[in-house]
C-alpha cells in the first residue's frame, strides 16, 4: 500500500520533451493517444494487463493539446482524459499536458497546527471581483488582520461553463479554467504560506458532474448496487474497484504533494457508500499518512459527514478510519435553529438550549437517540475523540446555498443574533471555521448556480430545483441557476465594511478569534474541564471551563432580557461583551469586574454573549 | 439499547386467554386482527406512533388463527403476519397464535465454551429418514459418540411447500410447519442439552425468500437505496429502519431467550448493507451480549461472511461489531483445491500449498492481496483476533449445494483425500465444522431443492438455475430443482456405515476429534506458536505447533508418493497416522516412533497425514 508504487493516471510531463500517459481504461480494447497540438499525431498506449494502457511519448511538451482514442472492435470513440491536469476550452474539449515544475519558496513552511486551525471557507468565483485564484491574493492580509489561519477553496475540479457553485466538477485532476492555471494555484498557495496561511481544497470523491464525465467509456466507476439521493454511488468495493480507489487517492496525493495544499476536505463521505474490509478512506489515509511522514508538514484531512460516526475520525490503530477531523453539523443546526426558530426539514431535529449543551459537551447532539427528521436512531457516541477533531460552524456555503434565496444569517437574524451565534462557535473546545463574508456580516446570498452547456440538462436542474423546495415554508420561485445574475448576485461586497455596524461586527470578529484561540491553545477551552448549565425557558446557555483558567460564558438566545440566577463565588473579569458599543452593541449592562460575592442575579442583554474570566489573587 | 425495552412483534400469548397482538405497520394507517378460528372476530389495533399497532385481545387463546387486515383508505388487504409463530397451512395461509411455554429441565446447562466446539451443520429435511425436529433426536447418541458438542440447523423459518434447502424463508420467527412444531424444536434442544450438545441456528437477515413475504405491506424492510446480488438489501440504514431492526434484534432474542438455542449463525452479512454509525449487527450485539450476562450461560454468534474482514469479530471495546466468530472460507477453498485442482469461480484464488500455509499462519489467505476472481484487493489482515473466533470446514451446505450436482468431496477426490481433509481441519488452531454426512462420507449429494407454490416463480428458479451454471465446467443439465427426487437424493444413508471403508473414516473422524479437541484445549494448537513449512513442489505442508506440547503434522496432497528432507532434533512418537490400516489406509511407511537423529528424510503416502509429538524425557 506503499503510495510510491500506485499509479498516477494522466498525463505527467518527464522533462527532456518526454510525457508519459497512463489511463485506467479497462472498458476499451485499445486505447490511443491523440495529439491535437501542436502537431497532430495518434500513438498506441501498451496493456500489458488490460486495465491500464500507458506510454511514454517523446516530442510531447508542456502545453501539447489531446485527446484518448478508446478503440473496441470497429468502435472508436475519442474523450478527453479523466484525469486531465488542465481543460483550456471545457469539459467537452481536449486535455493539456502540464509541468508541474514550479519555484516553490515555501521549503520552511510547516503548516498549521490542527489545534490552531482558524479555518475559513471560500468559493473563488464569488470571493473577488475577479473571481479568479489571482483575485484571492490581494485579500490573503486581510485574513491575516482578521486571524485566520487557514482557506478551505470551495471545489476547483473542472466543471462545465464558467460559474458553479461547487459541486458539478468532472475533472478532479484539473484545476476549473476560469478560476485560472494550474501555476495561478501554486501561486497563490506559496503566497499564503509565506503569510503563515494553510490552504485546504474541498475534494468530491463521491460523484462526479453529470456533465463533460465521460468516465463509462473508460472504467467501472460506478457502482452496480449502490445508490444515494443524487444517483449511482462510486464503485469503491465491485469489480475493478481497486482503479476507482486509485483514481481518487493518486487525486488526493496529487493535490497535496504537487500543490502544496495543506489539507482536504472530503465532500459527503456519508455518500461513499463502501462496506470493504479496508475501506477506500482508510486505504486513502494510509496512504496520506506516509506521505505526511516524508513531507514532514502538518496535512489535515477533513470530512464532511452527515453520519455523526466517530469511526472516521478515529486513529486506525483504534480500529477507526484514521481522518483527522470531521464537520459537525450537529453545532450549526442546534446555534441556527435557536436563533432563527426554523423548523424545516432537519432542522425540525433541532430547537432547544439542552441540544445545543449536549452538543458543546459529547461533540454531537445525536449520539444514538431517534431523530424524527431521518426516521431513526442517529449517531453514535464519539467516545475518546478529542476537540480539535471537530469542525463547527454557524454558515457554509451548504448552509446558504441550498436555501431556495441562499440567504446568510445576516439577513435571517437580529444583528445582535451574529455576535452572539459568532462567539458560539469561537468559544466552543472545537476547531472553527467561517464562510467568507461572515466575519462582516455580508448580506449578498449564496446561491446555488451553474452554467452547464447541455440545455437539456439546464431545464431538469431548473425543475429539480422548483420540487426541491414545494415541501418547504418559502415562497415564491427559486432563482434560475443559470441565469449568470444569480451567479453575480453572491459576489461578496467589502464596501459594507465601511458602515459601523459591519465594522463593529469585524471588530467583534477578530477580538472573538484573538482570545479563543489563546484559550483553546493554553487548554482553558477543552470538553474535559467543561459544564453546561441550561435554562431552556430563558433560552440561556452558561458554559464553564475549569481548566488552566476558568472562564464562564453567558449565551443568551431570547430576543428580550433576561434575568437568570448565579451561584458562583470569586471575582470575575468580563473580557468579551456582544453589548460593547466598540462592538456596535446595545451597550453593556455588567460590569467589567464582577463579584459574585455581591452578585446572585443576571441580567443579560437580548441575543448577547459575555465572557468572564475569574481572577486569580 | 436494552433488550428489554424493545418492542417484540408478533402474537404473544399473556396467559390467561389473553393474547397481544404487536405489528410494525407504518404503511397501514389502521390493522385489525382477523381471527379466523375458532371464532372468527375482527378487532382494531391502536397505534399511538403510525407505526406500531397494538391490543391486547382477550378470549385468543394458544391455538387460534388469524391475519392482519389492512386498511389505508378504502383499500384494504388481508395479510399473515410477517412475525408469525408458526404458519400451520403454507406461507400464505392463517398465521397460529402458539404458548412458548414448555416445560424445560435444561436449568443446569451452561454451554459449550467457545473454544471446545466441535460444530455439525445439519439440515433437517434430510438428516433423517423423518425429515423433522424429532427425527434429529434418534441420531444423537451417534453424534456425541462421534465427538460432536454442538449441532447447527440449517435455516428452519417457515418457507413455501414441504421442502427447501434452506434459504427461501419468509417467516423468520415460524418453524417450517413441515419439520414440526415450535414445541418439537423445543423438545430437540432440551434433549440436546441434556446430552451435552449445544444448539446453533442459521438464521438469515439479509433477505426474505421471495414467495410469501408480505413485508412490503407492512413496512419500509427494503432499502431504496442498496442492492446485493440477489436484489434489494434489507433497509438496515434509511428512514423507517429502527423497525427492520427491532425485527431481527428481536428475533435473535427470541431464537435463544425462548428456544433455549446457544448461538446463532448468520447469513452472508455481506449481504447486510449498512454504513450507520452504529451498525444493526453492532446494535444486535450490545442486545445479545446483555441478554448473555442475563441468561449466564454461553451463547456464541457466528458470522458468514466473505469479506474476509476482522471488524466484525472484534470486540465492541476495541472498535469492532463484536460477534464472536466467522467462517472462513479461505481455509476451505485452499484444502478444496489443492485436493480437486478445480479452477471455476471463486476457486481461481486458490490452490496451492503457501497460501493454505498463510491461511493457517494468517486465519485468512486474503488479507489485502489482490484477488483475480473479485477484481480487486480483498480483506484485511485480523491482527489480535484469537484462534476459536475463525470457524473452519472442508464441507458444508454452500460448497456443495451451489455445485450443479450437489457433490460432497467424497464423489470429487479419491478417499484417503477425505481424511487428509479432515485432518487438515481438525489439526488446524481453529474451530471445526462438521457438515453432515462427511463423517463417515456420504455420497449422496446436498443439492439445492425448492418446492415454491408458484408456477412462475418455480420456472423462473430453474432457468436462473441453468444460466447460472454456464460459465462452469459441469457438463449437463442441472437437477430440477423443484422435483421431490431431487430432495430426496440428498437424505442421508447411513447404511453406508456398514462398509468397511466408510467405518473406517468415522474412526479417523473420531480419532482425529478426540486428538485435536485435547490439543486444542491445552494450549499446543495455538498459531502464536505454530509456523509452516511448505513444500510447493511436492504439495507437502507441514505444521510445527511448538507451544505446551510439540507437534508435526505432515500433510501430502500429492496423488504420488513424496520424499522431503527434514531437520529436526529427538524423539518423537507417531499418534495418528491416516494410512493406518484401522483407518483403511494403504498401510503406514513411519514407524510409530521416530528419532530424528536417523531420520533425514520422509517417505509419505500420496493424499495422507500424520501427527508427530516429540517425546519429553
Amino acid at each position: 500500500m506503499n503510495y510510491q508504487i500506485r499509479i498516477i493516471p494522466g498525463a505527467t510531463y518527464l522533462g527532456n520533451h518526454q510525457t508519459e500517459f497512463v489511463v485506467w481504461a479497462p472498458l476499451a480494447e485499445d486505447v490511443s493517444v491523440h495529439i491535437l497540438e501542436p502537431q497532430e499525431r495518434v500513438e498506441k498506449l501498451v496493456s500489458t494487463d488490460q486495465v491500464y494502457h500507458r506510454g511514454i511519448l517523446k516530442d510531447v511538451k508542456p502545453g501539447a493539446k489531446y485527446k484518448y482514442i478508446l478503440q473496441n472492435g470497429k468502435e472508436t470513440k475519442e474523450k478527453p482524459d479523466p484525469a486531465s491536469r488542465f481543460q483550456p476550452i471545457d469539459v467537452h474539449g481536449n486535455s493539456e499536458v502540464i509541468d508541474l515544475n514550479f519555484h516553490w519558496t515555501d521549503g520552511s513552511w510547516k503548516g498549521i497546527p490542527q489545534k490552531e486551525l482558524v479555518l475559513y471557507e471560500l468559493h473563488i468565483g464569488t470571493f473577488s471581483k475577479e473571481g479568479t485564484f489571482k483575485g484571492i491574493e490581494s485579500h490573503l492580509d486581510e485574513l491575516c488582520n482578521l486571524g485566520v489561519n487557514a482557506i478551505e477553496l470551495l471545489p476547483i475540479s473542472q466543471f462545465p461553463g464558467n460559474r458553479n457553485w461547487g459541486y458539478d466538477g468532472a475533472y478532479h485532476y484539473a484545476v476549473q479554467n476560469s478560476y485560472g492555471r494550474p501555476e495561478d494555484l501554486m501561486h497563490l498557495i506559496n503566497l499564503c504560506h509565506s503569510k503563515g496561511i494553510a490552504v485546504f481544497l474541498d475534494v468530491v470523491y463521491n460523484h462526479f458532474g453529470p456533465e463533460g464525465n465521460y468516465l463509462g467509456d473508460y472504467a467501472p466507476y460506478s457502482s452496480q448496487y449502490y445508490h444515494t439521493p443524487w444517483g449511482h454511488a462510486m464503485n469503491f468495493d465491485g469489480h475493478g474497484s481497486d482503479g476507482t480507489r486509485n483514481f481518487f487517492i493518486q487525486n488526493a496525493i496529487y493535490w497535496i504533494r504537487d500543490f502544496h495544499f495543506d489539507g482536504l476536505r472530503l465532500d459527503a463521505i456519508h455518500a461513499i457508500v463502501d462496506p470493504s474490509a479496508t475501506p477506500f478512506l482508510e486505504e486513502m489515509m494510509e496512504d496520506i499518512n506516509e506521505l505526511k511522514t516524508i513531507l514532514g508538514r502538518e496535512i489535515c484531512i477533513i470530512a464532511e459527514s452527515d453520519r455523526n460516526d466517530p469511526r472516521f475520525i478515529i486513529p486506525q490503530s483504534a480500529g477507526g478510519i484514521g481522518m483527522d477531523a470531521s464537520w459537525n453539523d450537529d453545532f450549526h443546526h442546534s446555534v441556527h435553529t435557536l436563533l432563527t426558530g426554523e423548523k424545516d426539514g432537519y432542522y425540525s431535529d433541532f430547537g432547544s438550549i439542552q441540544e445545543l449543551a449536549k452538543c458543546y459537551r459529547d461533540a454531537y447532539t445525536f449520539t444514538g437517540q431517534h431523530s424524527e427528521f431521518r426516521d431513526k436512531r442517529h449517531g453514535k457516541f464519539p467516545t475518546g475523540v478529542p476537540d480539535e477533531n471537530f469542525i463547527t460552524f454557524i454558515q457554509n456555503h451548504d448552509q446558504t446555498g441550498n436555501r431556495m434565496f441562499g440567504d446568510r444569517l445576516s439577513t435571517l437574524v437580529d444583528w445582535e443574533g451574529l455576535k452572539l451565534a459568532a462567539g458560539a462557535m469561537f468559544f466552543s473546545p472545537f476547531i472553527p471555521m467561517l464562510f467568507m463574508g461572515e466575519e462582516y456580516g455580508e448580506i449578498n446570498p449564496f446561491l446555488y448556480f451553474i452554467h452547464h452547456l447541455d440545455q437539456q440538462l439546464v431545464e431538469a436542474v431548473r425543475k429539480g430545483r422548483r420540487e426541491e423546495f414545494k415541501s418547504f415554508a418559502w415562497k415564491g420561485e427559486p432563482f434560475d441557476p443559470q441565469d449568470e445574475s444569480t451567479f453575480l448576485k453572491c459576489k461578496l461586497n467589502r464596501d459594507l465594511v465601511k458602515d459601523k455596524k459591519h465594522r463593529g461586527l469585524l471588530d467583534f470578529y477578530k477580538k472573538s478569534i484573538e482570545l479563543s484561540k489563546h484559550f483553546r491553545l493554553d487548554g482553558t477551552m477543552d470538553r474535559k474541564s467543561m459544564e453546561t448549565i441550561s435554562f431552556e425557558k430563558q433560552k440561556v446557555l452558561i458554559l464553564r471551563y475549569y481548566g488552566n483558567e476558568k472562564l464562564l460564558i453567558f449565551q443568551n438566545y431570547h430576543k428580550e432580557q433576561n434575568v437568570i440566577s448565579v451561584v458562583w463565588n470569586g471575582e470575575w473579569e468580563k473580557i468579551m461583551d456582544s453589548n460593547d458599543v466598540a462592538f456596535q452593541g446595545k451597550g453593556e449592562l455588567i460590569p467589567s469586574c464582577l463579584n459574585f460575592a455581591n452578585t446572585k442575579e443576571l441580567l443579560l442583554q437580548p441575543l448577547s454573549i459575555m465572557v468572564l474570566k475569574q481572577k486569580v489573587n
